[in-house]
């Protein structure tokens, strides 16, 4: 399940051929689970809304269980959660005229200003199915009946092999702590993705605080260069692609001679890699530190924004372990690592997105090189595994049901 | 001159069919009187801007009479009102050229740059009737020779029968004291038009202080079931329809078992009763309290902005009940009215705009129900009556004659 | 060398018709010299970023000489300039993954990431030729490739012949200290140019603080009235129209009997006129006061946006009358003939940009009369002479060679 890195001397149309599909996802990857809040955002009773791929979804808690239907009152069209209204546990009421939904099946089941007009019972909202794991609240943004629901798992980066030295925890692992922040980006979500796991952007945090403080060994560029820099995953379970910078096959670029530039860091983290899964999940093994673990997403808004979600991980058995990790995210890995580490990616995103936006030409114009090869390989796995594309819109309102 | 209900059972197409027009009327009715500006907002020798259905017009009072002119200089298109320059009582000058209209028939009468220049004489603008009463400024937009111009009275709300109970004073009777506010509201036109009149919305004004305050009787809703709960107007006169919500013929809803509610108020105001006239004249009786009324115009600024007027009306035959009813404004109708109460309506139409605007499918897509009959019955009436309609553009500048 | 006037009489359509190609160049003239900064604004090791005709241009100064680049990376399409990173004399290195350009010929000479990459000497970034002069650094922005790139000198005002009595300043001359200010203004670069030698428009500065101080004598108004008035520029050298003020062929408007307005101002400035120059440089000679010159860019950022341009020159051949000239600048001419007076000039440039702008029916609608004789002749020399038409873009990213 590995691939050699696509090298410039194959021709770009060809290449670009493959990754084709990718290049017209503008509005996010549909059928796919997302994050939609922390558990700590939404408490009993409360209902708020989000937008992924452009449509609006509503989450409400009830009885601890948490629901998402389509945030969109089928009778005028207004957003429910911007006034949020409920007068039982299992109904939401839209605070215009009172269209009542139920919360499990979205069906219209009584209108405040008129309870017994015949289309109660006719109309329904579409409605999402949640999980909640470890802190995250995640809502499956499908097309209206699609089936079957993955698990969870389908879209989340696999679980390392019992027998790998270096282990990191699973975002589903029951002692896994996951601690972290979220934040709005004025970016298409597909530079979001990119750029986090791009190998040859780590010269960008050269004099990031957390790296100097810790005298982390950052290389100024990392080039893929035999067929086990890059591992694929193809066959069941997620679909991804993986930097084995610890390979051999990778070359650590250390200085550049013409511009008189030397790698700084004494501390090599072992066991340090990145990878991406669909729909956009990226996982970094040994960041912040050693055993902690680094997962990201990019969640598509609309063409021009996505919602990055930022969480750190960390295996605690024991509550003093809890306890500890809290402390160290509170004061240290959430302003240092997810903070200002992090802003210089936001800033690469937007600085990138006049070029790849409606009108711009860098999907064409763009020059790759060979240090994208993992791009240019997420953009084929993209265009091979997704199951479903949004496709534009400027107000997104499907047909109800 | 009534009908009945448009029911669910109709299909939808056939409905919709009957108010095609109508949907396509995003920058408003054209042939039409709007209020333009309070009197006290205007002067003498002042001179000031509106954009009505994206026409820019500049109104100066000289004088004490109003005058009305395309606000848009035929040289080089400047808008004259944002700097304005009047140095005789019969004519307006461009700040930037002097180029100098005669106030009542638009005429290029002289141009302070260049005297005697050929086009003098040649060139004019477009004029528009003005009208001024109780208070209120008026201006017919219309096309350039639209005639005849129609009475003012053709596009208020008709006076009630001598012989009704529940008197209440029309726009121009000439003892009406008529005061009131207006703003800019972030929505189409129309969307504001069918929340003024729209009989399920009672509910969302359930809390409004005023409502409290006075104890009102506010039924959680009004349905119309039978042939007398709409009477439209369709023969000689203004063109509009009515919710007779004292018919008999009306339903209304008191309480909501399934969710639990109950409409609170123990005072009951007899009377009231709403009514829309083209080209969007609103008229509440008795309202905000037994013996006025409200007149409310959703004056269309731009395909996604009109000017909301609200005024009160009362019958002030004496100095001493004028003075009593300024009082009356001043302390609690303005503010907990026109202001908070109306607020929440504010909120209700920008909900709306993003599904109902370019690139959304609201029109399409929405669910009415059996108490939106009378806004079905709104649209068929615009999609018949209307003098004509604005056509979408974005920078409107039409041929000057 | 010239025409006369173009008249009313003449059909507008067949005069129209001459200057089709200038309503065309929304986005600028190309293959044409700009000022890009001062020199003060650019320090030695300084990188800087503007946009002329859309175009992206990141300009440098290394060892006192600068260099000018597209800025836009041929990787992923960010601009350089917005985290400037240089580490030798010769190169400019892209923030983001260390692709570095030759500042003379644009090449990539290495990418810190992978140095030894195969695009490494194959990608280049368009270069701009650049010269310096008395203060401002001129960049010429043309389509790649293009030549023989012509003098500076051929994109500014003709030097006045030597036995003209009223002398002024020239650009270049050595002994010229010229001091300005710049300030981006939003309206088409085309409104900007218009505005500034458009005879009619004095009327609008009547008022202004530095004509009361000085008691200048301004005009109502200048019409064109014979062969002399106006003196076109088409034969070798740059290229360009002038109003002949003192030719005795404008006629002066020092009232509007009609108005009953009356010219102020009791000093009559010698010398006085108004020329422009492709691609939009205008020279107001003995203005602000005798023996100084006004000049003015308009230079195109986008379709709506220009940076405005304006400084004022003097001859100072000695230290100490530069010395006076600047002190007289610092305290005066700055803030009451650049800023105050022109701030007019900037209100009625935005004032038409509705009116002009994509939409807008200005280029059809306007209704041009005697007066604007010299703006009908620059439309037209703009239409036979410009080196190139910037086409619209909304995202301007041409193909890197």
């Amino acid at each position: 399940m590995s691939e050699t890195a696509t090298r410039r001397s194959e021709p770009v149309s060809a290449a670009r051929r493959q990754f084709d599909p990718y290049t017209k996802a503008v509005w996010g990857l549909m059928n796919h689970w997302y994050p939609a809040f922390f558990s700590s955002e939404l408490g009993e009773d409360e209902a708020k809304g989000i937008k992924v791929c452009g449509i609006p979804v509503i989450l409400r808690r009830a009885n601890g269980e948490v629901f998402a239907l389509r945030d969109q009152c089928a009778h005028r069209g207004v957003r429910m959660s911007i006034r949020p209204a409920c007068f039982t546990k299992d109904t939401l009421t839209c605070w215009y005229h009172g269209f009542t939904y139920d919360l499990e099946t979205g069906k219209l089941v009584t209108i405040v200003a008129a309870p017994d007009d015949p289309i109660v019972g006719d109309v329904k909202l579409q409605t999402f199915p949640v999980r909640e794991k470890n802190g995250i609240i995640y809502v499956f943004v499908g097309d209206d009946g699609y089936e079957p629901v993955p698990d969870l798992a389908e879209d989340l980066p696999p679980k390392l092999p019992a027998d790998y030295p270096h282990q990191v925890p699973h975002l589903l692992d029951d002692d896994a702590v996951v601690l972290g922040i979220r934040r709005t980006v004025a970016s298409n979500w597909r530079l979001g993705v990119e750029n986090g796991f791009d190998p040859g952007h780590n010269w960008l945090h050269r004099d990031s605080p957390i790296v100097v403080a810790l005298d982390t060994a950052l290389p100024l560029g990392l080039v893929p260069r035999g067929p086990n820099a890059l591992t694929t995953f193809e066959g069941d379970g997620p679909k991804g692609i993986r930097n084995e910078w610890d390979s051999g096959d990778y070359d650590v670029v250390m200085s550049s001679e013409k511009l008189g530039l030397q790698a700084r860091g004494a501390n090599k983290i072992p066991g340090l890699r990145t990878s991406i899964f669909l729909p956009g999940v990226l996982m970094v093994e040994h960041w912040p530190a050693y055993g902690l673990a680094q997962y990201e997403w990019y969640v598509p808004i609309d063409d021009e924004h996505h919602e990055y979600w930022a969480v750190v991980a960390k295996s605690c058995p024991t509550p003093a372990e809890r306890t500890d990790f809290e402390y160290a995210y509170d004061k240290l890995w959430r302003d240092a690592a997810l903070g200002a580490f992090n802003d210089d990616d936001l800033f690469a995103r937007e600085a990138m997105e006049n070029f790849y936006a409606e009108g711009g030409t860098g999907w064409d114009d763009e020059q790759l090189c060979g240090m994208d090869a993992v791009i240019v390989g997420w953009r084929k796995i993209v265009s091979r595994y997704a199951r479903g594309y949004q496709t534009p819109q400027a107000h997104p309102t499907p047909k109800n049901a």
